[in-house]
């Protein structure tokens, strides 16, 4: 393995009994508290008067409205609001939408300049310095950025969805209730399984050797969603579940399976450039996109074949010897997994057809850098372009 | 899984190339530092000069002759220097019973009594509050006190060897370069990593249910150290597999094999007065004790076999329906995995005879609390004795 360094000191509270310690953990930055959320739906299971009741002692401004894939316009009118009433701490209460629309007005508000700087690829581009401080309620096992110090912004005027990154951007604390999780509908608890698992194997499928730690805690990661996944789809309500869950998403993109595996993400950056041009949920957007990813890469290049391998033998207890057939076996699996979990296994089903595809793979290739980057295998726009046909209708993998 | 809270801070550094991070992170509490470390291994191995020439800016004051068992003399000793001359931040540099010592020494420089208040169960008992801050390089894949709030300290005069805990003893930051385990031995090799797998198990033989993230993490940790300590056995300079051993140490009483998993430890209990007595290497007595006791639980409590057969099928991949026949397989492919790393597997080769097991078993249920408290399953003096009377020849499980 690589040189690494690991520090998340977010105190990660898990559990239905921490509310009390909202205020507790405000009150470490003062009083003037942004409450940001997302639409009713926190107001409807009870969730919002929950935390306002913890708030006595603060001076609370709102905003909401945020939607999923979070817009730059909602970021700087968040900033706004912190430059005029003297924000001290983010209280972003909902999922990982919210808190990435936190995290980037975190850093806008520290920033005189406009918070889409951040994200730009162009010479307007900033680093993140300063932010302002971070406590979140999450209400969706997915992104895992209640535990990193990354977030994932649209900008939908010009077609980019891009992510940022800034060591204050660390939440300070997060609170995991997995009661919040039970009204989660069938399609996002499936979208945002599908998300950690992807989180998971983008750090898995790496070239460097030897993490067996880092790898061994990702395929046991991965084996506690599919698990837990299916229980949750069933029965909403089972709390281990969605305890399961949530502490797996926060896990995985925590540090520990990415540490010591240098490297850039593939089906993210593709899977950015459909969300960027057609606005759909990115946990399917990566459903999607990952299996004929793994078949495409197998067939172009011999040496991915045996870490598809071990992934394969890992999460699905594969019994065969052929590394090729092992991972074209666990990318069916894969597939079929995403299925029963009723993800829309087609670009076509989520309103996506062949027009733009050449247009999005340029997009991917140059903004991922996965034609001439550290990725896991290099990837040119005819590449994506036939990754994306395959993705338009059903497929099998043998 | 229950509620639980996950705060660890500690800012880990795991690679060769991070010496001059020393400097800072020491920085950031002072400019006296107390250099701790046990005797001339790390002058030998060039450790010491490498540390010392990133010490430029400080004043150094060296505490040196910590033993394994770390003694509370020695503790004492390293509080008044702290208090004499005014020490900022501890740097212990050594496996982890320095560590444990500077942890002790570093409760100690904040309190006014004895050093040994924190460690007693008299009347005289203290918690520990304030601290000084501790960084640390580590030179031994073990404890995992590098990443944690605890510490084990003994008293021979009183035949004691206790644990303490406290919120401000988690490290602020770690060092951990596998090229300084390269020269530890085979025997603290074998040591260390049963020490791990120890607190692997631990965690894992809970009564909690639905806890799949941190029992799955927990058995990838442990198929993890069973590997790497194989390969750090034959090939002690082998990069990856000191650096796998390394960070798994961490991991495993990091907080995430616990969370949500409260009860207290038994093996641990049950060692503590086997070392106390007999001052025997830690990890050997837990390696001797373990089969022993989930071999006599299967017996006293069928509630327990389903548990060692998850254990048996997740860390051994035994494939076997019935869970007696699973859990029994487990144990003995566990007192073998102990016998082939080189670990004298009988309490008569490391030098315990009869003599003072109902004593040590007395004890054992009184300190550790074993027969009424939240252990996995309760033991009685009895029981113990039966265990360790098991541990002083050779067995077979089945």
């Amino acid at each position: 393995m690589k040189s690494f360094e690991y520090n998340v000191y977010t105190h990660m509270y898990v559990g239905s009994d921490f509310y009390d310690q909202i205020p507790v953990e405000l009150a470490k930055y003062g009083k003037n508290v942004l409450f940001i959320y997302g639409g009713g739906s926190i107001k409807r299971n009870g969730l919002y008067d929950k935390v306002i009741s913890e708030l006595g002692g603060f001076n609370v401004i709102e905003l909401s409205g945020i939607e999923p894939n979070p817009r730059i316009e909602k970021v700087r009118e968040g900033v706004e609001i912190c430059k005029t009433h003297n924000i001290d701490v983010l209280l972003p209460v909902g999922g990982g939408s919210t808190v990435d629309t936190a995290k980037a007005i975190a850093a806008g508000a520290k920033y005189d300049g406009d918070a889409w700087d951040f994200f730009s690829r162009g010479p307007e581009h900033k680093a993140v310095g300063d932010s302002l401080p971070i406590v979140d309620v999450l209400t969706l096992a997915a992104t895992g950025t209640e535990m990193n110090r990354n977030a994932v912004v649209s900008n939908l005027g010009t077609q980019e969805k891009y992510g940022l990154g800034g060591e204050t951007l660390l939440p300070k604390a997060s609170f995991l209730d997995p009661v919040n999780t039970f009204t989660v509908s069938k399609y996002q608890t499936a979208a945002g399984s599908a998300d950690i698992l992807s989180h998971l194997m983008e750090n898995f499928f790496k070239r460097t050797t030897g993490a067996d730690v880092q790898d061994f805690v990702n395929i046991a990661l991965q084996k506690a969603v599919i698990k837990n996944a299916y229980i949750a789809l069933v029965t909403p309500e089972d709390y281990d579940a969605r305890a399961n869950l949530l502490w797996a998403s926060s896990l995985a993109l925590g540090g520990i399976p990415a540490g010591g595996k240098p490297g850039a993400w593939t089906c993210h950056a593709i899977e950015h450039e459909l969300s960027a041009f057609y606005d759909i949920t990115h946990g399917v957007g990566l459903a999607i996109i990952t299996p004929r990813f793994l078949n495409h890469i197998i067939k172009k290049d011999k040496t991915a074949t045996a870490k598809i391998a071990e992934y394969a033998r890992g999460v699905f207890d594969i019994n065969e010897a052929d590394d090729t057939l092992a991972a074209l076996k666990g990318i069916q699996l894969q597939y079929e997994t995403f299925k029963k979990w009723g993800i829309p296994m087609t670009l076509q089903e989520v309103g996506i057809d062949g027009k733009k595809l050449r247009e999005m793979s340029e997009h991917a290739v140059k903004h991922g850098n996965l034609e001439h980057g550290d990725s896991f295998v290099s990837l040119t726009a005819d590449d994506v372009e036939a990754i994306l046909v395959d993705s338009l209708t059903e497929s099998e993998f043998h």
